[in-house]
């Protein structure tokens, strides 16, 4: 019998981390071959290649697409998802995949989505019908209206697909595929590696034994202008407090430029003598630091999901994960150094939040691969009402 | 005060024909400033050449974009869509409109959506909401999801866009601006031009006097491998009549080669000695024409809507006009000589159909120019549930 | 040992025919491993789909890229380009080749060239160093300004070469690899194939038994706009002699449509009763049907060529083919009906022209082979002078 | 009488300020209208934004095209110039030019090259004829053998460019346009600006009054590999030294990163505290500075060209400027620290070399402005021998 052959687009760090159990599931399936395609930011030295980390991991690249155009504008993001296409569609001709599938909602995902939908290949989402209220939601549901089959993380973002205007049967509620990392390092109850050894970076090497914060801020696509601003609250705060800290990079996005000019600029005329910056780190031992820190502070999603699984308190900040659904693990506060430095000392001295399965019980990489496997393939549909 | 920037992106001879009437009102409207662009098929000769009747009427436009790969494939016609937002970005970057109007479904209306959503720019939906069943709903559907006003052309139209989660207080049922030009003609009641003379074309030229009909077909998307076939029933049926005939080249599109080759290749070895071919014909002219026929044959959307408001008879063949709101002027017929034969007997015995205002009464132009002059400027939207 | 990757690119009929026996020889070289990539009009159906042939002719084909722009104009052969170099660039990237190969001096071939020059891959030419005097010889010098090794087909190609400031030593005199075929076909002293049942075309069938005339002619790209009324000049040239014709459609190029539409709208007006008219031949039967004609009428290549070797007369109309070296087998004749008649007559009167080595003997394809094989790789140089 | 319009494409910073008289001279001419098109590095913050000093200038820009692709490796530069053909070609096809000017020869100015001629508008090049021997020269080359009319800077230039085949009446040696602009500040004894003050930058604020260095090293494209290490070299000289040094962040291309990583890490590790880092400075002030410096240390064209004019003596690093023209301020070292310190060394204490006008005199603006107003319009070109 010949195997479904699976086409799957990573065009981010964050993205890669997020499915890297559907990509091992599919790849261990015996119905299923994997064609990875490597492309946009996950090639980019700057934005934490995330081509070696996937290389690292074992799994063969079918095709590698360099298509971020610079400016970190919105001009360029546009552009950016222009050329995905023209170049995607190269890929899916010369590859034939049975199914391309697309994660979340980066922008240039949409690249992914218009070019197999145009192509009539049946396209998979994972992760729509999730609410956020910027440029991301648009391009979200954008992509369920061409998608054709749909793998959401939670109970509620099925529903909103279905309502939507899709076929209920072909949209399952798999969790969400980060989920399964987290279940798998959730035992660990101490760092099992040093991070400034393994992934060096710049600043101070606070002692992290007595407890530690991880911030993690990236720019808002539709307040981009503001992004050099916003981040400069949240260094105000952490700069006041003396609890060590460890600070991830941003990934790039519009507006990046002016969080990466932000944290920069204030490192030159500030002593942060209780923080180190990371450009990046391998998602497993991502979860690992939260799962043992006092909490994350930032906008990441990741607070809002594996954190939520694991137990780890997050203070989220400003609007970029804005209605999307919560375990009771978050402390929502706006771009306010003050709001942020009273939540933190709140934080640290409260008891930790429970763990919560709203997004999932860490089986849905194989869940995913399943469904790939046996679902009818389809691209031709229409909405339900 | 200044006045409103509306850039309005023409890609197709019959998208320019549809939003003729909206053109002028912005040009008109004392708050409004037209920028027109020009794009994909509209400037090619193969497809009538829209840029061409669009200066003959007096508008100027502000840019070309030529951005058609040939191939007439489905990867083609990704491809075109990734160019188009490569350079619509660029051309907006360039012309910094307030609002961006894209029109209807056509594939390639995808670049304008994508570049002016990801760049902020407010942007405005003709014609969503629509029901057919093919890649044109998938298109469609997700511009509405990145669209943030939009102006249907009908009720139900209207409540689906709602349903898909749209802020009711931006969705306007205004009707088809197609209408518009339909209600200036509706009075004519003869040809008040000489097809032959004006238009050219070839292949015989039957005389009109006693009732002719006319022929448009376009190869559907996603059966775009069956067009040749397709076109072949409903050559068959017309060969087989004595009917004087007026048939109508389709329009770009993956397939448009099986549905010109088999026209072609059918010429050269039939004898159809009442039938004249035409590569396009100016709007107000085809509707006049239809005005004064026996009825039109094919798949083209002037069917369902125009003639349900001038009350002209249509046989629709095949899939391509699936679940339209339909006007009662409508018999829908399958790719199948026989039954479309028949169905055009039962057609020219029949009494003329009652005019419908299920499209629109024919005002839909100026009432979306006032709409864009007024409407609040929006580009931040989020799902209603 | 590692076997040197070779990739070529294809992107016209008339380049394959012309490059056959390199890849051929590419494949049986022990030392070599062929990367075959079809772009551009090699692709497409209305400029003769060279890809099939490759197909049949049993080439495995590594990557196929559609770049074709529609337009039929100066722009668009332009934006050919660049999208080119953006998906070649990508195709490079994912092959990896050793060196890379390009033919001639198409348009999009400095697609190729740029892409390998830029990226540091050594990039080789085939039939550099000729003379033309139109928009096809800015192209080839500046690939030969671009290239590493160059494969001329004449020694007076060979000397302008190194006149442009080319290294001596990586300049070579294969002689064309289109004379490689020509040189086994021909000892065949009749057509050994029915070209009307094997080819198919349109037009009438004049029998051939007692000689007849062959008709390419293409159009020029710095004198598109005219390429109409060239193109009739030919037409009737033709239609007023009652000689046995086989036409063929001109390929793709800015003026195609001119020269299409020319020869489209005079068959619809006048009797060709004496004319067929073919779409495209595979190159070995189209060089036995010139060996078995009484000339070629036009401006192809071939008849300043393949037919000097095989010592076919030939009528070469207007600038095209100005300045390339000649056999003495061509008569050289004005974009004018009368010049053209009176030639043809000529040259059906007077004896066989003496055939001539002047693009080489026949061992072109093995010659390069072993030389991609040998030469030393290298993508630095510098002028000589 | 219409006035002729010139397109002039300005792709980079130092391409501004290299051309910025000839631009004025343009604006200037009772016959010209001056197209200005701002593009690729010239439009993006990292590399200085040159179209900041454009504006300030007082230059009215009449597009901007948006098309560096991220990745600062090989294939990123090649498709960079692919969008720059694309989008180019758009809009030359909108402001249709009479005249297309294109600058020197970094390699996205092949896109300005390649659209223009392939659309038959008539095509300047200033600065061909050079000799570097990297792929710098493949792009001037080739640029040459598809440009119209050509403004070499030196006598040997344009000796090269006649022996590359073109038409010596068109062939004409105008000088270096940078020259003007040294001509203009040759006469300052001193500093008029205060560099810190004005530029920022970051970095040690050394004295300046008693003589300083000023640093330029930009990475060498098909060195890209060797740029980190070979700017360390550089950073290792500078740093032992204890001379008050300027030092200058290099330029966007392929190996950026490696340079601009390099100094980064350099400046975390070691302590240079005489030395102050520059993102940019206005071409005028630059060129005070040097004129009043000890002089130049890198691998700038300035220090070939202006530094000759002015006087300014050099220390030339690496290949970069391999056989361009030399006045006698020039001393050429290898990519090695000892070299580099004791060359500084002899520098400082020998007397200043002699002026010489080997790029010119300080009028090419002026006459290449003349000239463009005159020359006869022609893209049909054939070569000379």
């Amino acid at each position: 019998m010949n195997k479904r052959k699976i086409a799957v687009v990573i065009t981010a760090r964050p993205s890669y981390s997020r499915v890297k159990t559907v990509l091992r599931a599919i790849q261990e399936h015996p119905g299923l071959e994997l064609q990875l395609i490597v492309a946009a930011s996950a090639l980019l030295d700057r934005y934490g290649s995330a081509v070696n980390y996937i290389e690292k991991d074992g799994f063969a690249i079918a095709a590698k697409v360099f298509n971020v155009l610079e400016g970190e504008n919105l001009t360029a993001a546009a552009k950016t998802t222009g050329i995905g296409i023209l170049e995607l569609s190269t890929v899916f001709d010369n590859l034939a995949p049975d199914i391309v599938v697309t994660v979340a909602d980066r922008f240039e995902t949409m690249a992914t989505a218009v070019s197999a939908s145009y192509m009539n290949i049946p396209l998979a989402h994972i992760q729509g019908g999730e609410v956020t209220g910027n440029i991301d939601e648009k391009v979200r549901h954008a992509i369920t209206k061409l998608a054709d089959y749909h793998f959401t993380a939670s109970d509620k973002a099925r529903e909103r697909v279905v309502k939507l205007g899709e076929n209920p049967d072909f949209v399952f509620n798999t969790g969400c595929p980060s989920i399964d990392i987290a279940s798998e390092i959730k035992s660990l109850s101490a760092l099992n590696f040093d991070p400034y050894e393994k992934y060096g970076g710049v600043g101070a090497k606070p002692d992290l034994s007595n407890g530690y914060l991880v911030v993690m801020q990236h720019p808002v696509t539709t307040e981009y202008k503001d992004s050099r601003k916003h981040i400069g609250e949240t260094l105000a705060a952490i700069a006041a407090l003396d609890i060590p800290t460890l600070w991830f990079w941003p990934n790039v996005d519009a507006g990046a430029d002016g969080t990466s000019t932000g944290i920069r600029s204030f490192r030159e005329s500030n002593r942060l003598g209780h923080v180190h910056f990371f450009k990046n780190m391998e998602g497993d031992d991502f979860l690992v630091l939260l799962n043992n820190s006092l909490g994350l502070i930032g906008n990441s999603s990741v607070g809002i999901r594996e954190c939520a699984y694991l137990g780890v308190p997050v203070i989220n900040i400003g609007s970029r994960q804005n209605k999307r659904d919560r375990g009771n693990n978050v402390i929502d506060v706006d771009y306010d150094r003050d709001e942020i430095a009273t939540s933190i000392h709140k934080m640290i001295k409260s008891h930790h939040p429970q763990p919560s399965q709203v997004y999932g019980g860490g089986n849905a990489g194989k869940e995913i691969a399943g469904l790939l496997a046996t679902l009818e393939l389809r691209f031709h549909k229409t909405i339900t009402y």
